[in-house]
């Protein structure tokens, strides 16, 4: 067979592989979302064995065989050097995949999927009624089976290292410290400085908002972000996430709490900027392995630099002040965008990861970071997790879980086995401000355009820099490329010291 | 290896086919629900996928052998005759799935799939436009997929009895149309002088009837009926149906009609019918090709049953009527309970199906029937469906659809390539009051409990005589087993009589 014949295989292969995966998510996000209780253990079995089908076609003798023939190895993935930029990048992205599928046995894959599921929705439960002991067993599954797949992998000194690369390639659990370490230093010393001023005033936000009427505001920002309905859809889950069901089907989730309307707002923004990511891969990548996020930590850079940069700023809510106002007359009609600006903006650590504020965020991953890496070093005994919880909130955040829903059980994250998945939110914040710094030189009256209401620009920058690349190139490539520069901390801490100098006067 | 791992084997092979089957039902219930407009291209693909997958589970080898190995054959299907019987029933049952799937190419299924999901996406776009002509090349699609069906079957003689196969084992067009002739001049008469009487007044359903309030009767009679919204939910689809996505996943949906409030309640409660049987198939079959109807029209028997024996009732509305009234004061306050039960009654020949009322409902699939019949034998060109559907409503029921979305176009079944699934309904509305005679000789006192809201009498027989069986007996056996009688019109038309002559005083 020709090239061109060989390489129209491999993609058939692909695509097939996506179809099921894309399959496996709409199961997945109805469970989120509309599945009845008593049907999780039914839909585990079919997940568990969609996703063994799944993994088959991927490591089919066929798709390896195909792989040499094009001349990709684990060692030079991207094959035959004559083949177009395009098919190269496609080779070393597929290879990834297939490198990383074929050495997990097929029953392993099945079993973990059945028992993931099974682990979620005791996660909800346990922490509904705020009880670890009843999670437990599921969370020491959960451990085992990452564990496990780390070793398959070949990461016998640390497997902590596999888990992490499989969400930030190439960069495992030493680097990792090395940013988060004197990060971690900064935000903390950033915080005592601020939380020594007087405190600003936020009361006006522990109101009742209705929440028909924050759905329907919320419905309202989607519609003024360019959010397209008719390629994409938002509903309600416990924890909200973004899921790709086709290349014209992106669906968010959010959720309303009546007394906090910016959390259903900054969940729907935050959704959004991972929407707009996937939504936006280009033509030629459309349907393949390429289209897909950089890396976990570059997908983040999206979710949270619409959420915190674009989100949080005064210059969006000079755009969307106004309507949030005549929503809600009874708590907001007295308050002023800026006191609203500077309540959203409020530092002060608190225990929940998805409410914090922009500085102590960090430190809540920071502290899952480092209990993650403790568990699989073995240091840490999963049943000792709740009272290890409580020690390291105390020392990094000043607070302390009176019960472990607000602590350990908090997050959907370990639940279904996505251990190494948190780094990714604090390396995003980096990235975020890294990008933003560039798309400022490059559109100088962004900011001002926002205040408009007008978010194209951004929309558009982010669209032909950012995910034209889709997989194609790896986050230092992408950086580089970008802003000539490798990963730093440095302009998201000096974002957030000229921010937070201004809301709090120092 | 023994008997007992053969079957084991078999067993397996069953449930991974049911999982595939119903991870591709969670695909298209999303698709009528919830799915963004521009996702149905991706999403075809992904059932194109699925359903192939699943064809070729049922169809391996493997399968066929240890079949063989059990002594089931196409003729002898049941096996040998020392397997206890739930196995006998179990391998006539598989066999017959078998038998139907292997004599289809895998890429005739996978291309009959994508095929389907896109004509259904152009019904949907053809209806809205009102516009035949946009939608007939799909359907001509879909009457090849449906001929070719039926020849790789064995169907040479009459393409149209092995469609008709499909959701009524063993009874071809001209069983069918030995029942249908003498039932549609029988009807045609009770109709005639039924409308030559005066025409109760039912001017007070033509009135605004608030969606939300709507959803909230409907929501809360589904719980009065006894539905478990643990193991199954409700939602909106442009066209009502129910789907198993899993032994404790059943869900329905209705729609509501902002001027009919009787549509959606209808809708809801024929949509219950068909989820009490899915749900309460005994625990010995559960996740086996035997937890599911008889047939399609014993299937239709308890929707049908729900929906006009019981749902159109003037004891039924002894129960609900307070609380329809309650929920609409402006509407109904000064409608009488035997008011609302004449005007849900009155029998008016009109244009939709799903709308009409017990006596020319089964005209309507009369009409589908002969259609049908025709396009498949060839008398009949499908560009000539609109002109041959006017004339024959014309023919049967005195009325003539201006548009054709009021006329061909309003059903979706044909999109999806069910043809020979129309007359299950009628025979749905035969097989039910043979059921209802010997419900009431059994508990003569079923409709006074119903006029308590005490469903609980008729929901446990139902389940303890019909569902009980899952596809275990056949419909003649199913008729024979339970009423000790075969098929008959009779007791269909003696309840509409006597229902008919008290409404109208004839």
């Amino acid at each position: 067979m020709n090239t061109t014949g060989i390489l129209e295989k491999l993609h058939r292969i692909d695509t097939e592989r996506l179809h099921l995966e894309k399959a496996v998510a709409v199961l997945q996000w109805d469970q989120e979302t509309y599945l009845p209780e008593m049907g999780v253990e039914g839909r585990s079995e079919q997940l568990a064995l969609l996703e063994s089908i799944a993994h088959e076609r991927l490591t089919s003798p066929e798709a390896g065989r195909l792989l040499s023939e094009l001349g990709s190895t684990t060692e030079d993935p991207r094959g035959d050097e004559k083949l177009p930029p395009l098919e190269r990048d496609f080779l070393k992205t597929f290879r990834r995949k297939y490198d990383r599928a074929v050495k997990l046995p097929v029953e392993f894959v099945s079993e973990a999927a059945r028992d993931e599921g099974l682990s979620q929705a005791a996660w909800v439960r346990a922490r509904r009624a705020s009880d670890f002991s009843a999670f437990l067993p599921h969370l020491v599954k959960m451990i085992d089976y990452s564990r496990q797949k780390a070793l398959y992998w070949g990461y016998k000194d640390n497997p902590y290292d596999g888990l992490l690369d499989i969400y930030e390639p190439d960069m495992g659990e030493e680097a990792v410290s090395a940013v988060f370490t004197p990060l971690g230093e900064r935000l903390k010393d950033m915080i005592r400085k601020i939380t020594s001023q007087p405190r600003p005033d936020n009361s006006f936000l522990d109101a009742e908002f209705d929440i028909e009427t924050q759905a329907n505001f919320n419905r309202d920002l989607l519609k003024r972000l360019g959010f397209d309905t008719g390629r994409g859809r938002m509903d309600i889950s416990a924890h909200p996430f973004t899921t790709t069901l086709g290349p014209d089907d992106i669906r968010i989730t959010t959720r309303y709490l009546p007394r906090q309307v910016q959390s259903g707002i900054f969940s729907t923004i935050h959704e959004s900027g991972h929407a707009f990511y996937e939504m936006d891969f280009p033509e030629e990548i459309r349907g393949s392995c390429l289209a897909d996020g950089a890396s976990m930590g570059i997908h983040e850079s999206q979710s949270r630099l619409w959420e915190n940069v674009i989100g949080r700023s005064r210059f969006f809510w000079e755009a969307m002040f106004p309507a949030l106002r005549s929503c809600f007359p009874g708590a907001l009609s007295l308050v002023s965008v800026d006191d609203f600006y500077r309540a959203i903006n409020l530092v002060e650590p608190s225990l929940i990861r998805i409410e914090a504020d922009e500085l102590s965020y960090s430190l809540h991953i920071i502290l899952r970071f480092e209990l993650e890496r403790e568990l699989f070093s073995g240091n840490l005994d999963p049943a000792e997790l709740p009272a290890a919880w409580r020690k390291k909130m105390k020392d990094l955040l000043g607070v302390e879980p009176e019960t472990d829903s607000q602590g350990v059980l908090q997050d959907v994250h370990w639940s279904m086995g996505a251990f190494g998945y948190f780094p990714s939110y604090a390396l995003g914040n980096l990235y975020g401000l890294q990008f933003w710094e560039k798309l400022k030189s490059d559109i100088p009256d962004a900011e001002e355009k926002i205040a408009e209401g007008n978010f194209a620009p951004v929309r558009d920058w982010l669209r032909d820099t950012v995910y034209v690349w889709g997989r194609r190139l790896e986050p230092p490539a992408l950086l580089k490329t970008l802003t000539g520069k490798g990963l730093s901390a440095e302009p998201f801490l000096a974002y957030i010291e000229s921010k937070y100098a201004g809301i709090y006067g120092i």
